[in-house]
């Protein structure tokens, strides 16, 4: 794959940065990952205001239009797409100056979800390392060098992902997905102020739960909650909705094919295709 | 200057990470900063160690001895230095392979500090962003992508530093330095648990103190006493000890010439040139 | 003076409470605090709304109108005044019953506030004892028992009263009295989340300072705040508006004839006088 | 029965406390509660000993010894048994003055246990009212009108306790019960900074405990073990130690007979009994 850096493609192996790219080195950029679905990039446009969002929380000046980022995209999918390619994944780093020349967009394959993951759902856990709320470290900054993040992924083994919980014990989300929980006729999912970064696949969940008219809650959940649900799974960008058979030691359902998870999967891919927010500038 | 990274050394311009260098770009890495006095590496057995704190934190199992790590910073200084050269910092940062493969060591030139810093002394301010304490995220881990501290610095406008408060409103430090106050006959700083990286400037400040035996307090000290406090000093690594002129609108001191500080400034090169412990392996 | 309790009048001296009274003995029960001006009880209504507040987050389920607790009042007032009398202090407490034979109505002379109090202003300081934010107890109890409030209250020593800082570092409140502070041309007083008892003379001042079109801020009061503000002032019921002329070793203010405190100061009675909701079921 | 309060003994229904009894009515005092065992009252020099704790955070100057308020206990006991009088519940409450002039000593019949509460165990749930930790409140108080555990016991119903959770989600204690769990081959019960008072069950139990050779554990709990415990048990005065059965929805254990929580029951008795420290100055 080519990848884009201040305004030039470099081949693949080529190395790019210096030994004084302090930005890099620093941890002073801030980023996303878009997909695409049929080979065209996905809620470009949500990424890009959420971009935004975390250049305004680090003060980085953005200089460039989301019609302009695009441009890269669509340049980088042309230039590495061949007859028999999928589906991408596409990083986007902005470093502290802002501009275009700042920019840095990175391609990949997307990796095959087996179908397996939706029909047996995934093992999960409890991080024994805090994340801290909206109240200490702003949520919607997306930037890299999150230690809470990084020190669970050490602890995931066999794990799909594991839950971090912020210093109220409550949960915030799993080191890369954001997690709901079925509790009587009601879904919950914490709020942002619990310390959740909004992912693009949340909000799309949210706005589906809302259209179905199944009950939703965006509130503190408490830790324990996660023993009194009757049903959890996660949303992330690469496989939308992955249902969670198990929790620590504790089994959730043997049974996928009749519950609120199995019916939010078989509406998910429609409803976000159907839904024109996602396609804006496309 | 050359650089050494993954067992090659490489020319000051010459591009050495790729687009996938993963550990790099996720903020995947630990690092220390190291000065020379006299161009000889100060401390580097305390940095090693240092080192080893944050590896165990993020699970990084480092492969290779301080010896080792010495002999290539040895190399790199005699490459990079020719007659007139200065003091150098070099950055050292360690990937989460851990091998000396993942080692990437940097040289700089140690700027000069102006006589007038210790003289006139500097403003510095309170950050309004808060750090977490100790009880969140383990001070011990030096990690890039702190956001607290890079959005921080982009507030500090004219000012020298601006002390972080932790979420109890306690102090941690500034961006680049650790804190000291004096009140009454006591000097004071920031416990480790309030959220402060144990910098080796402030250990060696800490036992200057205990040697001449002036009263220390190494406790959670409230925001409050910052303007409570007769003097305040600054302590980093490139320029010692620094005293603070005015902190917010408050002018604490206006003659250097006759107080704590001072005495401590006098006696601190001495101090840390004679402590052994600082030459280790050299 | 005769005091009421469970549908009766006692005698001053008469014990009322026995050994096995519970409620009392346990702490289980709200209270408030009324005064009068001219000997008309002040904002009844506003104590009676105040004390449901507390009475649900007890539940206690009060079963008395305030037109039943203004007759009790005045009842007292009658047996207990004569020609000379001047104003009252009335303690309202209600047991877990929530009847009208679970009250107590206690009557006492109101201390007369010396005119030096409001030329000369006072001392106060701040707490080292820290009070539980609204995040954790919720400040709208009105309760006894609150260990803070006694426990700073020991250390009040020559200063009038000491300010209680929450578990971030913010401002609370005195143990008898709300804070305000001038700073800039604002008036800041902390919000109820950050544990604040919303009393009645800071409701009315908060109205006044709106109707004097000032400018106010209700928010989270960082300590340092107070070392910044450059005038200080308490509200409470007994006294109205306090100044403050020094907070810890710091002397905010020489003369108080002509800055905000004094023109507020000036107002307050007329405006409290005025304001018919003070004044509902006389 | 006859209860003292200020060096007098007063008749059972006799009102003893006046209106202006402030030190009562605003909750400023301190207690303990004592029961007997066979008549002798049970461990009144650790119970002497946690008041005086309770006196030192509240600045209460106690000016008597262990030894008066035994002769107190003893001469209530003498006065309030008759031939047929069981076991004493002895509440003893100090008020600010802190001489026997401020004692108030309460006598009361000590409630029969049934057999079937150790046989069944008990169900318990969770409040959902926060309990400030240790590093808020100290928890070595024990004064009247805690809202957390007046405001908890409100909301019992047909549960035998509820366990209240600190700021930061971890558990505490029961309103009235210290809890400990069975998980693997570990004793797990909070640390006191948690937010515990230090009952004297739990000092013995956990003498018990560390005499037996099973694995203890004081440490922050976190809430979410309570449902990864294999057991759980409270312990408090009057019943010792009691066996969960059931807590929120989830059944613990069917079967009490042969498992950690009754070889402690087994055991404890004896253990209290044996044990010179709880027997000091009979």
């Amino acid at each position: 794959m080519k990848n884009f850096y201040s305004n030039d493609w470099y081949e693949e192996n080529e190395p790019i940065f210096s030994a004084y790219a302090d930005d890099l080195i620093n941890g002073k950029n801030v980023y996303e990952v878009i997909r695409t679905y049929n080979r065209i990039p996905f809620a470009v446009k949500k990424h890009f205001e959420r971009l935004k969002k975390s250049c305004s929380m680090m003060q980085i000046p953005i200089s460039f239009t989301c019609k302009e980022l695009f441009s890269i995209i669509k340049e980088g999918m042309k230039i590495n797409c061949d007859e028999l390619c999928g589906e991408f994944r596409i990083k986007i780093i902005l470093f502290t100056g802002g501009t275009e020349k700042d920019l840095f967009v990175r391609f990949e394959h997307l990796k095959n979800i087996s179908k397996n993951l939706y029909e047996l759902g995934v093992n999960i856990g409890i991080s024994p390392i805090i994340k801290p709320s909206g109240y200490i470290v702003p949520p919607y900054l997306k930037v890299p060098g999150q230690s809470w993040n990084i020190r669970t992924k050490k602890l995931l083994k066999e794990r799909y992902d594991l839950l971090l919980l912020n210093e109220k014990g409550n949960v915030c989300e799993g080191t890369y997905s954001n997690v709901f929980l079925v509790k009587g006729n009601k879904i919950i999912t914490p709020d942002i102020l619990s310390g959740v970064l909004s992912g693009i696949t949340r909000e799309n969940m949210i706005s589906l739960i809302k259209s179905m008219e199944l009950g939703l809650q965006v509130r503190p959940v408490k830790s324990l909650e996660l023993y009194e649900a009757s049903e959890i799974f996660l949303t992330h960008t690469s496989a939308g909705i992955v249902p969670v058979r198990k929790i620590g030691e504790k089994v959730l359902i043997e049974d996928f094919t009749d519950n609120i998870t199995r019916l939010l999967i078989d509406n998910f891919e429609g409803f976000i295709m159907a839904d024109e927010t996602n396609w804006v500038g496309v």
